[in-house]
């Protein structure tokens, strides 16, 4: 990401707001070593995943070391009414970080010290940590932080928090808000906000520590988090059913996920197995329909759970259903997360991440089937299915301007299709900039004038994160 | 509660804000048969379990049967600026629904429908259903809706979600907020705001659900609910423990609660013990400093979980460990629900629900009993320690001025103490209209002035609830 950069020239073909030269200047006076300007040195941090070909070029890219530093960097951005996008580790896939023309990119990368405190079970981290490093520093105590995006290991723990990210334990454990004690926040006018601590309950005010996780930068910049941990939980027992139709496998789950509490549960359709089976040659079966990957580890002597699924499988016709080992089923649940590379291996990817009713499921999938279809359109399927969360991943040859239109389209109605099926544009991605057209449909005019009312009294100059959920201010 | 009452006379002793003949009829046209007014029906409304002696007589009461109705209620409260304050059972023990001189007071308790949907595994509840009016309709479908306040048999959903309720189940199963899928909200100009719904992981926007858990009235009516339901968990097994000392119980405690996942981990002191055994009879050690009751429903063929327990408990110093039958494991986790009722029968409370970091409990129990020692006042102590919220009862003759002012001044330490302890003033009661002098001194100013801005950005005229979180505005 290229963060090692050290060019201190002047900003590059950006438009930026006001006076950009003294601006710059000021925040190079403030910032000593943490300042990277200039086309080239910006460039790397224009785009997250989403690859958004409409990304800025911002005016720099600051390096913070410090809360101080981040609350320098807003307080001078408020100053001069320049738009900050506060980044974590770039692999937000909605574009939540894509910059800003004359912006400031705020990367929280060198923000990434740890502190385990077993008494309380609980973690102090940096935003700029990375997940995995988070779960490694925890298991050195016997500890667990469950949420797990299949991107653990390259995404960062304050992006996790931006989006209210989840993964694939998250139907059993719940999402990053349900693990977030305590925040220090610096707010649109460079104050710090202290909110909770290492104590579990907490009912004395608004809860406004759940109010920051999940929105995307737009109100503040997480610069510390207080994370809930727990032992760490059995190893599950897995089971693997592979399925000749969509409409079998998505019954089997939708019984599955209302009598029994599996901690995974997820969905691979035959795109996405034949697409890691090119990557990966892991010996899955590339004539299936879809597989299904669920686990239990519930320490149930009679293994009712285990029973349980493998009796919905077979019931619901499944051609085969079994339990691999230990190292197998890491394997198959490891190959679930890699179908996200795997797929963009065929293409550019627009990649959605629409949350249904369980029992939509069934219809969710036919739906995007008839889409892909009619926009000639490739899409795979892949789904945190035990909780309805999906990423149909939508894929073109990113040469092929009439493709991209086509798998823009394709990538639209798939959200409207989720919208009309009671469901949601996003389950764990975040709204960023690329979903924003969509979000009103989904949650009506009211609750996003609500919204909006909380961002203006939150951030009244409307620098921050300006395009991502809330359309950017006119300038 | 009086709610069969149906005197639509005029008001009696209050001070409404205007015009209150004019405004009082109007309502009674808007509402028809579902009006209270006159000093004697509203009597009944004016003050919840926290017996506030402050408690203003409201111009009336409301008692609608529908969101819409709850929309004329509030549009006419916001034409007539006339303050409301919403109210569900009744139980809560902080003044969040105390009554405000010549207000509304808007009463859920006719709106209790609730429909189950084992598919999606949830349930749509009305606001004034009560919690086990919940868990029993959805028992009906072998569902377990966990959140379980001592007072669940008395205590509405709606009141549930305004202070986001806890209860035994919660060191391991979460806290209301941790349930609600989806919400129905009357703003204060009268909109009703629909959010969420049956679907697990929501990303789309701020996460304006949860901000509405545990406001407390303040933002906005809640007229509807989508749950989040369970399978029913396994009979727990429980060990009860008996102490010399409430150090050795808090460090057992600690112990615990840092290494496993409890079901339940509650404690009670000797003043409880014996006010339980006064009222009940159960055969509790009238002479241990304390009692705690551990569960586990983890299905560990080994039992480590209630070996380990065992074993704390018993490194610590009990005196006595045992595994209660299933039977009377139920009647001891209801005696430490019942604990409440026995001690009020003592005296008047001032009920606290502080809460600490876990390591901190030893300190909290013993500087609550320098605190009832300094003050000459009884203070019985429970908690689900489990996760460090305690309810220290501060009780006194109601009769006896003297004693009621050392019993507040006590009241008051014990948050400060709780503060200083790096906890919370309240973990799952809220602050309502009691506990408001202290929650800037939990919070700081800064996070005060954030929830203000909140506050107005939704209530602009303040008519929600004024006094509850925040300051009443001037009128």
């Amino acid at each position: 990401m290229g963060g090692s950069a050290r060019d201190i020239a002047r900003a590059g073909a950006a438009a930026p707001a006001e006076a950009p030269d003294e601006a710059l200047a000021e925040l190079i006076r403030l910032l000593p070593g943490a300042v990277l300007a200039g086309a080239e040195a910006v460039e790397p941090y224009r785009r997250d995943r989403a690859l958004d070909p409409a990304a800025g070029v911002p005016l720099a890219v600051a390096l913070p070391t410090s809360t101080a530093e981040v609350q320098s960097a807003v307080r001078w951005a408020a100053r001069h009414g320049i738009p900050l996008v506060p980044r974590g580790a770039g692999t937000g896939v909605s574009g939540g970080a894509t910059a800003v023309a004359g912006g400031l990119v705020l990367s929280l990368e060198r923000m990434r010290e740890v502190r385990v405190d077993p008494a309380t079970r609980t973690a102090v981290a940096q935003p700029g940590l990375l997940n995995a490093e988070l779960k490694a520093a925890v298991a050195a105590h016997g500890l667990w932080y469950p949420p797990d995006p299949a991107s653990y290991e390259i995404c960062s723990i304050g992006g996790n928090i931006a989006t209210n990210a989840g993964g694939l334990c998250c139907v059993k454990y719940g999402v990053t808000v349900d693990y977030v004690l305590g925040l220090e926040v610096v707010l649109a006018d460079g104050r710090a906000l202290r909110l909770g601590g290492p104590y579990v309950k907490d009912a004395a005010g608004l809860p406004l520590t759940k109010l920051f996780v999940g929105s995307e930068g737009t109100l503040g910049v997480v610069t510390e988090v207080t994370l809930r941990l727990l032992p760490a939980p059995p190893e599950p027992r897995r089971i693997a059913a592979w399925f000749e139709t969509s409409g079998q496998a998505a019954a089997a789950i939708a019984e599955i996920a209302s009598a029994l509490r599996p901690s995974v549960l997820e969905y691979m359709d035959r795109t996405a197995i034949n697409a890691v089976e090119d990557a990966f040659g892991l010996g899955l079966d590339r004539a299936a329909e879809a597989f299904v990957l669920a686990g239990s580890d519930d320490l149930d002597p009679a293994a009712r759970d285990i029973t349980a699924m493998v009796e919905a499988f077979r019931r619901h016709g499944a051609t085969l259903v079994e339990e691999p080992s230990a190292e197998r089923g890491a394997e198959l649940a490891q190959a679930r997360r890699d179908a996200i590379p795997a797929v963009e291996a065929k293409g550019r990817l627009l990649l959605s991440d629409v949350g249904v009713p369980i029992p939509e499921l069934g219809r969710l999938i036919a739906g995007i089937e008839r889409i892909a279809s009619a926009h000639r359109t490739g899409i795979a399927f892949i789904a945190h299915a035990g909780d309805g969360n999906t990423h149909p991943l939508v894929f073109f040859d990113p040469d092929d301007a009439a493709a991209e239109a086509r798998a823009e389209a394709a990538y639209g109605e798939i959200m409207t299709l989720a919208i009309d099926l009671g469901g949601t544009i996003s389950g764990e991605h975040g709204v960023g900039k690329l979903k924003r057209p969509w979000l009103e449909q989904q949650i009506g005019a009211d609750a996003l004038e609500i919204e909006q009312r909380i961002k203006d009294a939150l951030d009244p100059q409307g620098i921050l994160n300006p395009g991502a959920i809330f359309a950017a201010p006119a300038r």
